[in-house]
């Protein structure tokens, strides 16, 4: 019944994400837990713990938690596994939710509080000294404060990973992530802020308001074109940095991996025909950073095909790139503007990228398929087709991750006490990435570091400092000399 | 020359807010340790610490850590030290300031993120099925995110401690202080929020957006009456508590602490003669709670003397406070209301109250001198005068701490997931608090618990929540029974 390729097959597919814990009663037969094991892999899912939590005379409990691909296949593992004979599961946990429970992050008091005297210098009477202090010399606030180091996390909750505009309290499980990923990789404090309105001018005139109290602003699942005008105008009112993750720490880790895989097919970035399908946020500042790192013919393609400035019915923000892009003038389909081409970009949507387009590429092709969790191209059939392949899968070598540079960047942003975002630092961050992989570990299997590459943030972050004017020096005088 | 009397009385003023450290350099003589912490005491600091920190054949290096009672004193103390033969004073360090360095409080991550399983699970993909799930149940998110457990702490930096509009960034260190007492005394995660307008509905609407990340909101440090319509409005829109700490914090620990004091002289709330000095935030929340509480003879004094409704040139927030007190008319000064009073309550002003006019009230008489850091009378005279005596200083019995109330209220309000916060929530908070001090304890000089008595919180806590009807119960599930 084709039942271990089945398996296999699905096997492939399963998720951390989707993972639960049995506890489970049994029988004492030693064989059990053998059994167990292999009906989790015969219904396609992955034992990834096994315990026995308690053994009485008549009975075994154990813990078994293993992964699947989906809700339903939860389900359909819990059922196979309860057709075994004297086996009952008393319980199952979700382990993804239990993680969530009160929440990913907490605030803690970096200063003990034990006594009076340690509230007399943490808060009232003594803590006035230094807002007074801080009033006379604002210039010295991160350096005394919390600005120093904090990061709002900005959405409207408007474009949250796949699912679209579920509101700000509903993106509030994401926005924690990314501020747990904030410390974890850049030891940096940041906090969410979940906008209740998808205004652009509330949305700028909050960031604006409550700036004073952060070094930095990160927007996060903001729906586009929105966010291009509440960057635009963030950036232009404050004297904080603004980065729009989805956009330019994107683009950031697409140009790094572009660039490592260029090398591998031995192509300069000045002489690559790029495709890039998907004009949205993501899309349009790779095409921005690909164009003044120095790639010279890139081509975008989206729901009107393949955007050419002669065509009148695209919107400001299509046009605005048809503009910068498409330099041969390419009219078409995506397959129309593959012809030929060395690179396929794909930050658009699921299975729009046929595998046999692929052969009609250059003949040392390169393919990042990036739509998350399903990506443009069936990974395995790119693999089979194309030199490098590339995708936001961790399942798969070259995980195009955001988490290789927005940690860095903001740590280097904040080191520095950078005002503004550069161009220059996107630039320069790519680089700092690509160079972790040195010549002899360079391969197509492998084009970008791993995000838990040791180090990583700081590489970036150095990038980042080396691109600003030497920071400010003291001004309030905590020691004397005698 | 009377250099002992003196320094006993500059002694008693020292505060660790004025804490320095200084690494001293001197001669090997075993003598020198004494000498330093008399020279020191004589010239009125107080030594808290005495390190040898390195011993060389020709010199100790020690490190002498005292407080003083302002600045000025700090460097008359360390020019002292220095005229002991054969010390050198190499290095003053402020204790305050180095304990503000990077700021006072971080976020960090409650959950673990080693490898890519746990990446998958607490971000993108796994983390998309908890928001998909919460866009669902929406009354499910403070159960699996921080909203649950988190408090902004909203300024607008206008009236900061006693410093006045010194603005949102100079305010960082205050609401940062204010989070770690959350964290110390409630295990809530609070933020600062500081707000770069001093304009009622931009402050209203910002929180407004700003708060489906949050649980509770924290109003602090915003200059009457001001603070009135923003708490109003907030209240009015939000359906999430909002409390004004300056207010409501400060009403309800000096009800207790009223409570217990005239529990000393043997009296009732409805029968004592009061005046409350200060018809500003803090003194109508006083006003509004002691009514509310019982009280009936409360008179407001403010700078056009007692408040009366037949005065026509009230403010209007006078006005309102003028309208539900004074019930016998009164006119006239502060001294005026003050004859035969039973209570005196000021959150006003440094030095308004002369010491002789305690005895021109009751018999038995009670003062609260809370105007911080310098009351309304000098405490030591008003202990000579009046049964029970309260400041808001520590280096006195009875300190009137918002920090027993405000760590609880918010603790219960998030336990029961309240929507409000009522008047009756407040009152029994404050007998809570006040009955935490038994018959046994009770006496004019213990009439309020510290803010160090263990499980003061968890007491309020319980007497917010039993004033909420039950939470909602659960609605994703996240583990079914078989």
């Amino acid at each position: 019944m084709g039942g271990v390729t089945e398996s296999i097959q699905r096997a492939r597919a399963t998720t951390a994400s989707y993972s639960i814990t049995m506890r489970i009663h049994a029988g004492t037969d030693p064989a059990v837990i053998g059994a167990l094991a292999v009906k989790v892999a015969e219904s396609g899912g992955i034992t990834t713990a096994l315990d026995i939590v308690d053994s009485h005379p008549d009975r075994l409990v154990i813990d078994l938690t293993c992964s699947a691909s989906n809700a339903e296949h939860s389900t359909e593992v819990v059922d196979a596994v309860e057709t075994l004979e004297g086996v009952r599961v008393h319980k199952v946990s979700d382990r993804v939710f239990l993680m969530h429970l009160g929440g990913k992050i907490s605030v803690e008091s970096k200063v003990n509080l034990r006594n009076r005297q340690d509230l007399a210098m943490a808060y009232t009477p003594g803590v006035g000294r230094v807002s007074q202090a801080l009033f006379e010399h604002p210039e010295d606030v991160p350096r005394l404060t919390i600005k120093g180091n904090s990061v709002a996390v900005v959405t409207d909750g408007s474009a949250v990973l796949g699912l679209g505009n579920i509101g700000p309290m509903a993106a509030l499980p994401v926005m924690e992530g990314k501020a747990a990923l904030f410390k974890r990789f850049a030891d940096i404090d940041a906090w969410p802020i979940c906008i209740d309105t998808t205004d652009v001018d509330e949305i700028v005139r909050t960031v604006e308001l409550i700036a004073p109290g952060f070094g930095g602003i990160n927007l996060e699942d903001i729906a586009a074109p929105r966010c291009f005008e509440v960057e635009a105008k963030l950036r232009e009112r404050l004297s904080i940095p603004v980065f729009h993750d989805d956009q330019h720490g994107t683009a950031i880790v697409v140009l790094a991996a572009l660039k490592n895989a260029l090398r591998c097919i031995d192509k300069k970035l000045p002489d690559a025909r790029i495709v890039v399908s998907g004009g949205g946020a993501a899309g349009s500042a790779i095409v921005q950073l690909l164009l003044a790192a120095g790639a010279v013919d890139v081509t975008v393609s989206d729901r009107p095909g393949l955007l050419n400035q002669d065509d009148e019915s695209l919107t400001p923000a299509w046009r605005e790139l048809a503009e910068k892009t498409n330099p041969r003038g390419l009219t078409g389909t995506l397959r129309d503007g593959l012809q030929g081409a060395d690179v396929f970009i794909g930050v658009s949507a699921p299975r729009i990228l046929e595998p046999e387009w692929i052969d009609e590429m250059a003949e040392q092709r390169i393919v990042f398929a990036l739509a998350n969790p399903d990506p443009e191209v069936d990974i395995y059939e790119a693999t089979q087709r194309a030199t490098v392949v590339a995708s936001g899968r961790s399942d798969y070598p070259n995980q195009i991750n955001n988490v290789l540079a927005f940690p860095g960047v903001f740590r280097g942003l904040l080191d520095a006490r950078a005002t503004d975002v550069t161009t220059e630092m996107l630039i320069k961050a790519a680089d700092a990435i690509a160079s972790v992989v040195t010549d002899e570990q360079l391969n197509p299997n492998y084009i970008i570091p791993s995000v838990f590459q040791p180090d990583m943030s700081k590489t970036v972050a150095k990038a980042i400092v080396d691109c600003v004017p030497k920071a400010p020096t003291k001004n309030i005088p905590m020691t004397g000399a005698n």
